[in-house]
């Protein structure tokens, strides 16, 4: 289940550089039609961090297992599946979030699909605490860490949707804080548990 | 032979979000390009689950294994190049899965890829039986109950075949349940041969 | 070195579905237009066959190996180069096989790079006997018979090669003809070596 | 980790090839087409031989560190965010090199890319020695060696960059040569290391 996981998480994160193109007639003026790319910048930015962040959640929690169900395995699929489908979103809010209409729209598509994702994130963890699927010799405050940190994400993620239909550029960089800031507090827990 | 296939599966089934896109023009009405689109959706999410479930009985399959044959590693091969091969299917249903004539035609060249696939799998599977390559400490009630359950997957898809001569879309609903009964069943046998 | 180049190859092998597609206007005549895209899948077909051969005598030659040197590893950069090359001619076959002047040029540059990466695939073996970086539990027999196996391709590349300048067609069914030809000797070599 | 980033490398390399493409209309004369293409097939070999020589660097600094931080991974993250970037800049220079004044601001944006990618594993390396990740029966003379290998190709990016502003073709042969040039010493590293 690992080695395909890490083979999917590397290759959306990697699909990603595909979306970013400049315009096929810019000979001419290709410093300004680079500039003219920003948006694609920032989606890749902001997509590459969430889809890095979660992988370095989703492999913390691998970390906690020692054995998987058939629920737990389903429930790992369909995260893969959202986290397959960011490069689309990815690619509309390049395209779209200058707009005033579509720009709402595509900050709110980004945003729904990743809180989808963090949603799932959540799911598949407290699943695998309530089944004791997790090791015996993790300790409660690791469990309890682990299960808080996870929570201030999806609040995040909803304000977030909430700003983006309105200002759907802040709303993006809120979308980068949230992965930044999801990254951080896992380090605390993770030193300790990985001096081998 | 498992970390070449498992990268397979899993680029295959990451590559299916690049046949997902709006029309370039649709800035001004994002929501509507968006709607439109449904058959991406659904051949994204058919086509993902069918991966993830042919992936998931390769892997109880290859569990089983305990040593290959130059002609298993050939089937796999041959199983591999149809998986890959999704993709394109799946973009023609897509695009043409809301026509009457090219609907018919899309849905079953997309029902016969699924059908080929499922028939590999199968033969993989009773090639290894047969040839004594799964490992001796296998019961036969394992042997029997995974035999037994990979063949109604043959059945259900030429029966989807046929239904999608008529109606091509109820026809990929059918496919998206045969993978979701795939994963289902293996739970059973899986759970107890894994709490390691 | 093994995670990378198996990675390479199952991507490689991957990314061929991408270049198979119908032209945009087929809904009148979607049958039609599949059976003209003939020439894109013996392309699919016999770039999937090469790799796979390729990437199984890989795995044989990686399996002697007991160490590796820097040249070892470059030899092996390059031969991941030309094998990542090859659905650039694919795509170049698949759209002008059938052109009298531009399908000879095509065949002509698809076989020049299966050629090269048959060449490259022998002097890797080569320079591993002549290195001693094999497993020193290796017999002679083994060596010879390993040796001796990748040189008939050789001389098949080169004759199909010549092939192609009058017979595009002809010649990519011999490329087909020695992708699986190459499968098929090393079970010999690999059964007895692997009941583990 | 590793299994991640070697991921994110093979994708990257292997992406490189869909860059590559003759104008729609070649069949008259495909062999002039294909000559044309000279800037194409020249990012692909610049381009693969840096990855490559990214990913070997990153191979031996894996192999010398005994554990990782937070920071060490988020240190990974970027350089695997600048390596996946890679593509875009490629398919510029194979665009736009041959033109005077697009050609110049491609070869930049490309040689900036690279420099940052060095500038990042050199980063990381420190921080590793600094932060004593590294094993600890690493000798002094290995530390320094690694550190001291590092070095020049910052300079060498630096200097080609300023070159690229005035003939950009000899600057991304210049980049070729750094390629080459970073996979030979570690060798002399390696070699002793490694005969297990």
């Amino acid at each position: 289940m690992e080695a395909f996981s890490d083979g999917v998480f590397a290759i959306a994160v990697t699909l990603l550089v595909l979306e970013i193109s400049v315009p096929a007639d810019s000979a001419d003026d290709l410093l300004g039609a680079l500039v003219d790319q920003w948006p694609s910048y920032l989606g890749y930015l902001v997509s590459f961090s969430t889809i890095g962040a979660v992988w370095f959640v989703h492999t913390v929690i691998t970390e906690y297992l020692h054995r998987a169900t058939s629920v737990l395995i389903r429930l790992n699929l369909l995260l893969l599946l959202l986290v397959s489908f960011l490069p689309f979103p990815t690619r509309l809010l390049a395209e779209y979030v200058g707009e005033i209409e579509a720009g709402r729209i595509s900050a709110t598509v980004y945003g729904v699909n990743l809180l989808l994702i963090s949603i799932l994130l959540s799911v598949l963890w407290r699943y695998a605490v309530r089944e004791h699927l997790v090791r015996p010799d993790t300790t409660d405050a690791d469990l309890a860490m682990l299960t808080r940190r996870l929570t201030p994400g999806l609040a995040g993620y909803l304000l977030m949707i909430a700003l983006g239909l309105f200002l759907p550029v802040a709303a993006v960089l809120g979308y980068l804080l949230i992965a930044l800031y999801i990254v951080v507090p896992f380090a605390a827990i993770r030193r300790p548990a990985s001096p081998a």
